[in-house]
């Protein structure tokens, strides 16, 4: 067979419920229920945590109190906090909260991005290179997103050659990772084969994430087929915070619970507990105060007979 | 890579909402409605689908009108109904409805099929072969059906062994196919892969089918392993019909269009219009007066653009 025969002794798992999940939530969440979430995500095990936006409150208001998080947030030993940064502005706020990595974010769609940013991305990574090497410089470790590599919103199917071409620039400019985002969930395993192969025929497996909205169901098959090709992170929102608050029921990120009891089925080590996990998903969604949509976290965890 | 190197054509899906996901809702459809929902799911292309049990109507009143199901349901060339046949009683009933397969059904685990049948699993292959045989002779398919090979609600782990051996002899007795039911929704992919791998050992593919709950979000997945190691019928219900009525938002079955919209992304054919898919599932969810699960059904498949 073969299948399965390649896999890693563990995988890195980026969690974006504070920032992807919280941004789409048409609540604002109090600052301080923010950061109960988030302390319960870092006791659960999770190291890599985007918890908020240096974006403008003008566009994202729920997370305007993104300096008040950082500064609340307790810091521990092997955890890393980061949040999006858009521009040199942001970058000004990041650098003046202390946060140890910041997310970079554009589109594989030319109009998605137009929409998302007002920019054209030729524009969008004139303004990142203002960005991505002073913030290396300053000691602030960069990630990439680039996001609608699946399909787009507006567009319909978009030519991956194009992310690809972007990615290779966040990665000249300096950041160490870029996270490739299905951003509407439309993903299949073949699509992503071949998306996988594309990449990996010009940057190195660790340069790359996953981050996949589960939105028609496909996000861990997907998953499935980034770990058969060498992909160890992968992006996942707790409970599976995220999507369209304008669609009720709509499904968000991948969940991170789903994630890791699969990963954890698989005798793949993330270092998270999945029953603290499972608990943190409860305070997610008490705060936010809607039934969230993760599998795991609807069935539980405490007994897996049920 | 080699991966996706194999894959078919096309597959048969096996919709077994009106059955697997009716009899597990607390509230009991009237007949004149399963009979719409049945051929809104016929007319969307499925060809292979179970429409109701002949067990005692005392065990499950939910499905009490296998007979009135059988006699309404218009019949169309190319599709075949079937339904639940636990003993001798349940045969006649069969026979004397007209219906063309049935479905036998046992457990791999000796606790479950205890409190399912009231009998051994011993006792339960002595009754089918006063069932699977004659049925047989009497042109009616039989299908088999072994449940919690993943885990069992009560043992936990069960040896896929068993399970093995009890496929093996309902094969012998005349079943053309069996289908192996992770019936709790727990299976991970590693494990897929090595009780596929073990059946495979000593039984043709074609007469293995897959029948997964989505309980933890990981049927897809399985399926996905399931498909590269040359599995070709996957069970699957109507906007994932099914769960448990005591457990609220708990998932049930792997749903249909989840499952439609997946292989139709890897261009494998299933013979299935997602669209008129969608709207049998949008019958499903107004007849059972519930929110239904299911990924696609929730997000919609007019647009993908969402």
């Amino acid at each position: 067979m073969g299948l399965f025969s390649n896999l890693p002794p563990e995988v890195s798992v980026y969690e974006v419920s504070a920032r992807d999940g919280l941004q789409n939530e048409a609540v604002t969440v109090a600052t301080t229920r923010k950061v109960r979430m988030i302390d319960a995500l870092v006791d659960a095990g999770l190291s890599r945590i985007e918890i908020s936006s240096f974006v403008s409150p003008k566009w994202v208001p729920q997370l305007a109190d993104a300096e008040e998080v950082v500064r609340l947030m307790p810091r521990r030993e092997g955890v890393t906090f980061s949040a999006l940064c858009p521009n040199v502005r942001g970058l000004e706020r990041a650098k003046a909260s202390g946060i140890e990595e910041i997310g970079v974010f554009i589109s594989g769609s030319e109009t998605h991005n137009l929409k998302n940013v007002n920019k054209s991305t030729v524009d969008t990574l004139a303004v990142f290179s203002d960005v991505i090497g002073p913030a290396v410089e300053a000691g602030i470790k960069v990630r990439g997103y680039v996001s609608t590599v699946w399909g787009c919103p507006f567009e319909g199917e978009v030519d991956p050659k194009k992310s690809l071409a972007i990615a290779e620039q966040l990665l000249a400019e300096g950041c160490y990772q870029v996270s490739l985002g299905d951003t509407i969930g439309v993903g299949t395993p073949v699509q992503t084969r071949d998306i996988i192969e594309l990449f990996l025929a010009s940057v190195p497996p660790e340069a790359v994430a996953l981050h996949l909205h589960d939105t028609r169901g496909t996000a861990l098959a997907n998953v499935l087929v980034g770990l058969e090709m060498g992909i160890r992170t992968f992006d996942a929102a707790v409970a599976g915070l995220g999507g369209c608050p304008y669609a009720p029921g709509a499904a968000g990120n991948l969940a991170t619970e789903d994630l890791v009891y699969t990963l954890n089925g698989m005798g793949i080590e993330t270092g998270i507990d999945l029953e603290k996990l499972w608990r943190a998903g409860q305070v997610a969604e008490a705060i936010i105060g809607r039934d969230l949509p993760g599998k795991v976290h609807r069935a539980g965890v405490r007994s897996l007979r049920s």
